[in-house]
């Protein structure tokens, strides 16, 4: 095992991946087809449906992303979570188009890893990743750009999702989730409180 | 005009909407028939699309709010935001249903003003309100419980939003929004900062 994959840990599928999008934060999607890989930031994903964990995220017609996942035959894709740490990255991912620039995953500082082997790109240094598979919908997507996904695998840095609960204030502020305002304006996460 | 609606301003539907949801923040929906009027907490809210600003809701078949909205004829309802103050009542709202206990908005210390003479049920003490119209799409409704719906008036507390921007760090830790984890944890939203 690399030992970056030391603290990456598989979550449960039900509560535990329902409690990693319930923060409404802004996420990364990839895709990949075997030949072309994409990845693009999107602040509008939600979480949609418990046991099994189902998700929406609006993914405009403009991105590579889409069209590499609406080609896939198994129409997988990756959520992942950023955090403050890869905030530009994932800002870069969101502003830069792969159709305008080939090297964009370069450019825009995007590593992956892929923690199973199954060539999946997982991108380095978020705090979870969501493997999802596409619950087609075409009316919806085309419609929409409404895409509707269903949980098959979730991975967390149990420096900060234990697979149960964040852990923000021991893990420190570059691990706090982070929420879109736009044009490069965000909030990170705060304070946790009970009620 | 009541001394209440001192701070309280209409906002632009397209941008200053978008950026209202975009933090992912834990809403309240609203909705009433004349007759009855219910409200309920959601995690599950969304934007879909901006000019004009959509969002998704998720409403469980179990809440009143949902049967109010889908026999109301004109479809409308309200989406607003709580705060760290209002958390509570959100709380309560979204633990409670109005099937199990006729009084429970009065049991939720759950208030609301209507500041057009409109009889749109706002709930007091929120930071902004989006008043919503219904785009029905009954597979998604019926298949997800996924409701659609148009912003067609949008206010906030100018303390906290000025039509634009947030100013958390002005307004004060009261204000902040509130992210639902699960069995009465939230976090709320933390520092902002600039990409």
């Amino acid at each position: 095992m690399a030992n970056y994959m030391k603290h990456i840990k598989p979550i449960d599928l039900n509560e535990g991946t329902l409690r990693l999008l319930n923060l409404g934060e802004t996420i990364v999607i990839s895709a990949t087809d075997g030949k072309e890989t994409d990845a693009m930031a999107a602040a509008w994903c939600c979480n949609l449906d418990m046991n099994p964990t189902k998700l929406t995220v609006v993914l405009d017609k403009t991105h590579k992303t889409r069209e590499i996942l609406e080609r896939q035959p198994k129409g997988e894709f990756i959520i992942q979570i950023p955090n403050v740490k890869t905030a530009p990255v994932a800002f870069a991912l969101g502003s830069v188009s792969a159709h305008d620039d080939p090297d964009k995953l370069e450019h825009c500082g995007a590593k992956f890893f892929d923690p199973e082997g199954l060539g999946r790109p997982f991108l380095k240094g978020c705090n979870a990743w969501i493997v999802c598979r596409l619950i087609p919908e075409p009316q919806n997507q085309k419609k929409y750009d409404l895409f509707i996904g269903e949980a098959v695998a979730a991975w967390a840095d149990d420096r900060v999702f234990d697979g149960r609960h964040w852990h923000f204030r021991k893990a420190g502020r570059a691990w706090r989730t982070i929420h879109y305002v736009q044009g490069g304006r965000f909030y990170m996460i705060g304070r946790g409180f009970d009620l």
